[in-house]
């Protein structure tokens, strides 16, 4: 490895700063783009420079996007909000085809133990949006975990005022999985929330 | 995902070229460098234009370099070539800083599932250098499977009128390992080339 060169080195380096890639899969990264085509490895280049230049926060939403406003706001129902906490996971609930409303990205979640506040993440902009649009109501899909359910729960509580529905996510066992490796706070949770068979 | 940005798309696409990365990493690698500094992109896109640009095979040995010998033919003992099938694995032998020779790549296999000949990797560069350098002698580090062992024996045959030692890596159960998950070939070898303690 010291006898390695320096621009492998160098790029073997920055692989690694990917999320996850450790040294021998960094490596494997490098080796492909240097057995591979000069084109490909120039097009990668330009895609990482493009993608970093292009891309930043939709001022409504907080989604990804090269406009100003992202296409989903530009197209969609904004009497409906879902609330989730990273811009990664407008990409996971739009796997839910059937979603026809908007997204609010609060940008993290309240957290004591990292010191988060309610006024470190996004949760003004989402009151001012909920007052302009009449909204009719917010669904809260923060993680199922402490931080994403305290979060809801606060902001709940906020919107309590303006008469509108505030729902969250059902939280139970997930579909096709083994009830067998189910832990215990899932099953828990499913039994509290079960529903009669009808 | 169709809503999505096509520069994040294009990203996205780029990294599901690296081999073994499928949707879900490649998407997390283009969030890594959206989310990231700029600078950081920049310097990414540049490592990989420089190493596909600066890097070229070892004239001598096949080793990767951006120099037109590389830094181990250069400084090394001539007299002692590890043959290996490609340049990465020179980045595995040399984990044992031990050895003092010179490598010699093939860029493959003798393979004939897969129509590849002893004339369609680098056997006869390795003649003439063993010729040229007063070589004493050549370790055959191809890989331990079939088209491995076949073209260690083809080569060794070769070597034979040259009267030079020939050797091959030792081939048994690997250090620190667990005999009951060894598969059978591996132990029949192991027991093949049992060596006596003294």
């Amino acid at each position: 490895m010291n006898d390695f060169d320096e621009s492998i080195e160098r790029l073997i380096e920055y692989f690694r700063t990917l999320p996850g890639v450790g040294k021998k899969t960094a490596q494997r990264y490098a080796f492909s783009i240097i057995e591979g085509e000069k084109l490909r490895a120039e097009n990668f280049a330009s895609a990482i420079v493009e993608a970093k230049e292009k891309i930043h926060f939709c001022k409504e939403c907080g989604n990804y996007t090269s406009q100003e406003i992202c296409p989903i706001c530009e197209s969609r129902d904004k009497k409906v909000i879902c609330v989730v906490k990273e811009p990664k996971d407008i990409i996971a609930m739009e796997k839910i085809k059937s979603y026809s409303g908007v997204y609010h990205v609060l940008f993290g979640t309240i957290s004591p133990l990292e010191n988060r506040g309610p006024n470190d993440i996004k949760i003004r902009e989402l009151l001012n949006r909920v007052q302009q649009n009449n909204v009719t109501e917010v669904i809260m899909a923060t993680n199922p975990d402490v931080e994403g359910d305290a979060t809801a729960m606060y902001i709940a509580k906020l919107l309590k005022p303006f008469n509108i529905k505030v729902t969250r996510l059902a939280q139970g066992v997930s579909i096709g999985s083994d009830l067998e490796f189910a832990d215990e706070v899932t099953l828990e949770r499913a039994m509290q929330s079960r529903r009669e068979i009808d």
